[in-house]
């Protein structure tokens, strides 16, 4: 097993099970719940549960999706965890991908004023991206974890196991963020993505531990996002405003290929803004049609998307703010982008 | 002008305005959001608004009264917050009471993960209690401050002024609240309010700082109430259970006469569990009585009360956990007290 320490908790990989005995018995807890989506409850609590089989787990059960990470199903949790009796020496364990860990971090950071929680991820894309940084989000009216928090998990635990629940199109969502990690701080890795030809658990398991280290590195530095930590939006600004716009219709993207869109798109506007070579955009190109092809972006409103930038968290004022990146491995932050360039961006796309 | 400096922030009372001025120049805020209720609205807001007349604010207007502290209420809270283009450099500006403050403290501490705000109290009750501690409520089903958060203000600006917009009850109201300070840890206080005959406002103004120095140092010995801090719940225990039962019917209590109930309650079962002398038990009842007269309990259903201890925040598993006092002026914590001896406690109530 390997173990990332940060300044206030560990992410554990690997052979999990006894370190999670540990917490559990150091914590001294009064109850144990166990949040989890119809999914994992099928694929991934019975893996689970036999691995601690000498705990009692209240079970409190969300629907899967991204459209479900609202403040109603909030409010179902807490009812949840009240029925189950939980108190302050209550723990969550969040078993699920980045909904059920967002849902149920920002729910136990809330319940009697905050109570202990701890996160086992079980897809690539919650393994990568919410294990670390302590960001809790739920979406209001359309805008993506537009209510939320900073509080950090008591430990995450990552059983690479998990992986083989997922779905192609899942595993390859996940793998967007870990080729962001690349774009924006790591050549090397770019360069072992390159390589690879096809999205496949054992290719990605060994570059998990090196996408999470390459967070860390960022977040330590910026841990509540007032300068450098922005850089890991890249292609978010874009990416979560194709996201949020797509669930309008029903035929949702996943987070992974929403982002996958917003890094080719912020790509063409970082050769705009802070001379990413022609050369390197094109690499950049080349692995996400590979590994995402292109998808049609017709069905969205130019306009909307715009709308749906106004909001973005890291705007000040009127100025959209994006994060860049000047060279593949190297990023910027507070670049101020305009709306004739973003519109230009969204064509460049639609005319790979 | 006083000020109490906190670990984290100030506390401004007297000629607060100049101080408000500092902070809203020395926090370069894009905008000024300023959240009120109909009654605020039309007694404070006017007296705010002239003393800053250079300043553009945002109004954001809620129902008064308790039974709005649902998360029904922040939704309206953050959507109007969304609407004015509120980013993460907002100030959020709480004028009002409790609610006021634990509304627009919970909103701030969550919009977009988290932007400032301050509290101008304009109740006594939440000048004297809300003022320190960073405690955040809100109300979930029929559960008081069930869901919240620790989280600081950037400042506190008590204006006295306010105090005379007041109606008596509400004033009393709030004094309960520094009754129960000098009966947890102040017994000189206790001695000055033995010797005031009528709640008014040129005898209260006085003691608020008293009560606030109190609070001061028993929250910096335990920020997040694992210990000490709990003794701040002495009254209400019983007096959440009374408050919470009573909005049932319409006709609600105010915090100050349900805590009022439940320190009178709570004394009883201090003179069984540890040690409260009689006299000193007929002081205290005779001191209540005077200033809240004697409530009729009889509406109450006393399993309904001891199902709603049963949530208590304080409680660990299945034991119900009070504060309660040995003597005036001295408190302990974490008392273990049985069905039975509240039901006793409220007989006795209801047979003085």
């Amino acid at each position: 097993m390997e173990v990332i320490s940060l300044a206030n908790y560990s992410i554990y990989i690997g052979e999990v099970w006894p370190s999670i005995k540990q917490l559990i018995k150091q914590g001294k807890y009064s109850s144990l719940l166990c949040l989890v989506d119809e999914n994992t409850r099928r694929e991934c609590l019975p893996i689970f549960q036999d691995a601690l089989k000498d705990y009692n787990f209240n079970i409190i059960e969300i629907k899967s999706g991204e459209e479900q990470k609202h403040v109603d199903t909030c409010k179902s949790i807490w009812s949840g965890m009240k029925d189950y009796g939980a108190d302050r020496q209550s723990l969550v364990i969040n078993l699920g991908g980045g909904v059920v860990g967002d849902m149920g971090g920002f729910c136990a950071a809330t319940y009697m004023r905050g109570i202990d929680f701890i996160h086992v991820p079980t897809t690539l894309l919650s393994q990568v991206d919410s294990s670390i940084g302590g960001k809790l989000g739920i979406d209001f009216e359309a805008y993506k974890n537009f209510v939320g928090l900073f509080k950090d998990p008591k430990a995450v635990f990552i059983h690479n196991g998990f992986l083989n629940t997922l779905s192609e199109r899942e595993l390859r969502s996940g793998f967007a963020e870990i080729m962001k990690h690349a774009l924006i701080a790591d050549p090397e890795l770019w360069r072992i993505i390159s390589k690879i030809d096809k999205i496949e658990v054992d290719k990605v398991d060994p570059l998990i531990i090196r996408a999470l280290m390459i967070k860390k590195q960022i977040v330590e530095k910026d841990p509540f996002e007032t300068g450098l930590r922005k850089i890991l939006n890249f292609g978010h600004s874009i990416g979560h405003a194709i996201e949020s716009n797509s669930m309008k219709d029903g035929d949702r993207l996943l987070h992974g290929e929403s982002i996958a869109i917003g890094m080719v798109c912020e790509s063409f506007i970082s050769k705009e803004l802070v001379k990413l070579s022609e050369p390197e955009l094109n690499k950049i190109i080349d692995r996400f049609t590979h590994f995402f092809g292109k998808v049609d972006l017709s069905r969205f409103n130019t306009e909307a998307i715009l709308d749906y930038l106004k909001f973005d968290k890291k705007n000040v004022g009127n100025t959209l703010n994006f994060s860049l990146i000047k060279s593949i491995g190297s990023a910027s932050y507070n670049e101020y982008v305009n709306a004739s360039l973003i519109k230009d961006s969204l064509h460049s796309y639609s005319n790979l």
